[in-house]
């Protein structure tokens, strides 16, 4: 679907802006989506907040200051946050909780999917479906902002969202907990529906133009498929993990 | 997903303009999307038109004259058509031809589902799910343009759309040709895995917001749902529309 993309440039209220006032809101277990820092920006205030944001695993990007003006704001003295609009949650948290509740475990890990409006998309049905949590990289991934709220019709701040460092490392840990993660791929081996998905596991989707990072499907247990009548390239990767869904809860419920 | 709506202005290379050459467009079996009449004309040649248009079954607008003159043209008389960028079929026509080659008929029928985006997103998964021909109303559906086609992938040229006059006739149609017509509705009474698509049938989809319209939905065979483990209102339709016609292929392929 065509979208008309925005400029990205947040509201000035879901903004923390200069060093000192990052730092607190670091401290004090705010959830910040991303941190800003003049590039050029060199100083002990700088350096104390690239520190903080690699411990608490806070994304940061680095900018011309050109971007933070643009932000139109002043006294950012080279550092912004922006507040996270969605709850991260940290995905061993997750799995024992589910575990602790008796549930099998069903994952969803979102691999070069960059849209937000749709990771949105994703998350509405991944939501309908009882998808525990869905995993996103921490690099690449634009804020979860209103945008990707409205398009996931409040969905959004029902599920939790895992933000990782690595996918590969919560493949890892997925695996260490005795989840089987499944690649979805157009080449896959094996039909989904010739595929049991009752036992604990996560799915991997990937965007439709670069598919799943060769690495990462290399260490996933199965690579599955959706079976096509049309001879044609390939489906909406928003209906297509709707599809997968739709057969994991068909299994599951009969 | 929010999508950017273009105000709808056809390119001039995809009209036919004036009376004489839309009733020879017509007349040459020219497919033709729709036909815009300046509401205040009246003369002989308007009045050809009409009857043409009724009888060749092509929507009619009826428009004041600044919509005409918006489309950048002179000398349209009153009259300007909008050639088909998608060629559309009887279907009866269809019916009889999926029959002839000895398969199961699986038509999808679209019930106020406006917007053409949605229409062409969900004419790909048709078209990769084996659908033979999707039905739309020739009322309150724009043209499948340019644009329906782009978000289709290209699907909108290769599967079948039959554009009826009313879709309550349509069903008529199916039920005298032994197609059973399921209605999708959230109260829908069965889940859709429970249901067997095995036989001859057409699937109805309606809106997120209107759902089927109570004449249509009345004169079906059976309401379905989708089940759901989120508690949530509603599934993107062509979300929806996907998982359906999944569930669908994997009954018929096993």
């Amino acid at each position: 679907m065509k979208n008309f993309r925005h400029p990205h440039r947040p509201k000035k209220s879901s903004l923390v802006i200069g060093p000192s006032a990052v730092k607190e809101a670091i401290l004090s277990g705010n959830q910040l989506d991303r941190i800003y820092i003049d590039a050029k920006a060199q100083n002990k205030a700088i350096d104390e907040i690239k520190t903080l944001a690699s411990r608490h695993n806070i994304p940061v990007n680095y900018v011309p200051a050109v971007k933070l003006n643009s932000f139109n704001i002043t006294d950012h003295d080279g550092c912004v946050a922006q507040i996270a609009k969605v709850q991260y949650h940290d995905l061993q948290e997750i799995i024992s909780f589910v575990v602790g509740k008796g549930e099998v475990p069903l994952f969803l890990i979102l691999d070069s999917i960059t849209d937000i409006r749709n990771i949105g998309g994703i998350a509405r049905t991944s939501f309908c479906c009882g998808v525990h949590a869905i995993i996103i990289p921490d690099k690449g991934v634009g804020a979860l902002n209103e945008d990707a709220i409205l398009t996931s019709a409040g969905a959004l701040e029902k599920i939790p969202v895992c933000r990782v460092s690595s996918l590969m490392k919560a493949v890892d840990e997925l695996h260490l907990n005795g989840i089987k993660v499944f690649a979805s791929e157009i080449k896959g081996s094996r039909d989904i529906f010739d595929c049991s998905f009752k036992e604990p596991c996560a799915i991997v989707m990937g965007s439709e133009e670069k598919g799943i990072y060769p690495a990462l499907l290399k260490i996933c247990d199965e690579k599955i498929k959706i079976p096509m009548k049309g001879n044609f390239d390939s489906l909406n990767v928003s209906v297509a993990t709707g599809m997968i869904l739709y057969e994991v809860m068909r299994q599951r419920m009969q």
